[in-house]
């Protein structure tokens, strides 16, 4: 088993709050990621998929097909936006990057099922000191 | 002479836009980037001041005092914050990387003369690869 | 499960020595890292914490509390320090990175649990091209 | 039980292709990788053995030692090499990232075991932006 | 004068070697560099042009239109190439770093011009460690 | 005119203090940079020469001689060491980054000159927050 990851950036705004708590409770949790205003990040997406060598090509995956199916699935749909408002798999929920890295599995799995490899990770870097993984 | 920088980080969120334009125009010339919703990077901002070193101290200006007014003259401002709608010093100005870089500079320079230094330049990167300077 | 890392740096002098050897047998074995009159490092330390998205926050763990944990408990006894002299959870033990690692679990790993969160990993980079990982 | 990683650095050319296609087959499934006047890159390098740390040193292995194993078995064949040409352990197998990986744990697995090592891992990054990781 | 710089990535092969000269004397001044059988590299190209900010969009030059003319002028002739055989612009030319950078500026300038704008530098990777710059 | 740079490595301890003054007034100038038990750092040093490319190879310099003229020059000499003890071009001279990177630039100079080159920079990392600049 090899596992082979891709890196993609993109940027977007957001907020953290909690649509049932007041302001200043959301300050408390959320500190200055409740802005109302807004604020927003460079984020970079690695995704990971795992499989053998195919003897044909002695790649497990085309990372130039992985690119464009994080491309199409992900990045057209978050880059340059407010993950708040106007992204449809995040809708209703928390734009944490653990919710955030959560959804693009849920968006990315089906996509590369289909071209026959396994997903194994996403590791998501909100800014270049604070990053989640997830692994389904 | 002798030319020291400090590298510091901050989000936020901004749009460019002309508010003389109408949205069809004002995406022909910045594209994604003037999504009404916003969108946003983590910046990170370099400050070079230069001089001599000091016969007492080997320094040309200390580091951690240029951080402190580095912190208290633009981050705390800048951090977590909607650049459009927020930052007095970027008021009625375009949210450029250019525009912001020289309006860094016109806030620093009065506090860094005030410590008998030199300021040199703004490096401003807006992305990773995406990045501008200033010298004044 | 999801994990959530956050990266904090600190500087420090150390060297590398058995105090049963001479000189020449620790030179031998350790190299310029046993000189006697020190030598240090820019550390990078990430630190994992796992759990589940909490349904109030989208949070495994509040980032920026984690951040106040690991400065009280590990930055603040070694920072500008010298590990083999002045930090008391090395006290009696090799200052290699390898150890470093384990005992900055040991220490960190009370006060993760404590606010409810699982400690998952330490990762020390001693230089950009050596780090160590240690799970528990 | 703690991973040490150390990183290194070489270039080499190389090119993707099945000779078992023609040109147009090639480059179908290859794109640009199929060149065949080659291209090239910067590999970087991460090998992760495992252990517990020695009571005698704190390390797990010496990082010089590992350093001159991955130098004579590894570097010194493929730096500034054509990896389909000139590099004996790729001989008649494809030259992709993850076949090279593999490559490389077989050819320094035994080197490290004869040292009471355990290899861990293989990370290879082709470009900054792809990377492929292999555990055995 | 403000001065802003976009980052672009490609990757090429090439070999250092004057053909007056034997291989002997070849790989005495270039070592390893002059291996007939060709080596590679991850470039990574700065491209800084100057100006002052429009009034109308508060950029000196459109980042998305100047990443365009790198990519059509250099990016889409180097990329995944050799340079030493599939190079117009470096046709009867050692391909060090110094001259590709020199042979960059003189394809990028008039383009750049063309759009009212000033080239100010290239910067050239050719590993993390080498680098070149040129001012014209 | 091409500018070439290599970047190095190396670590080291040091400490800052006037040893005119008491240890309180150490501690109010210097911060914990006065530990009187070190600190230390990874430092990265970047070294610029500059002239014309030569007709015979392309190259303002052999990027190869020069990395051979820093590591016999100045890391032997400061690697694994401790700054303020044991280099003698360092010797009665404060230790801060700013005159490291001056005292470089004068131990440098004859030997790039002997070689019929030009030094141009010395650019000194401390820290990867904190760097500075010396052009003669």
């Amino acid at each position: 088993m090899v596992y082979l990851t891709r890196v993609e950036h993109f940027n977007a705004a957001h907020r953290l709050f909690n649509k049932n708590w007041d302001d200043e409770k959301n300050f408390s949790v959320f500190g200055k990621c409740s802005n109302p205003n807004w604020h927003g990040h460079n984020y970079e997406l690695h995704v990971t998929v795992k499989g053998e060598p195919s003897p044909d090509t002695g790649y497990i995956f085309n990372a130039k097909a992985l690119g464009k199916i994080v491309q199409e699935t992900i990045i057209d749909k978050v880059d340059h936006r407010n993950l708040n408002l106007e992204v449809d798999f995040l809708k209703d929920n928390f734009t944490s990057a653990e919710n955030f890295a959560i959804a693009i599995w849920k968006e990315l799995q089906p996509h590369i099922e289909q071209h026959g490899a396994q997903l194994h990770a996403i590791k998501l870097y909100e800014t270049p000191r604070i990053y989640v993984e997830y692994f389904g």
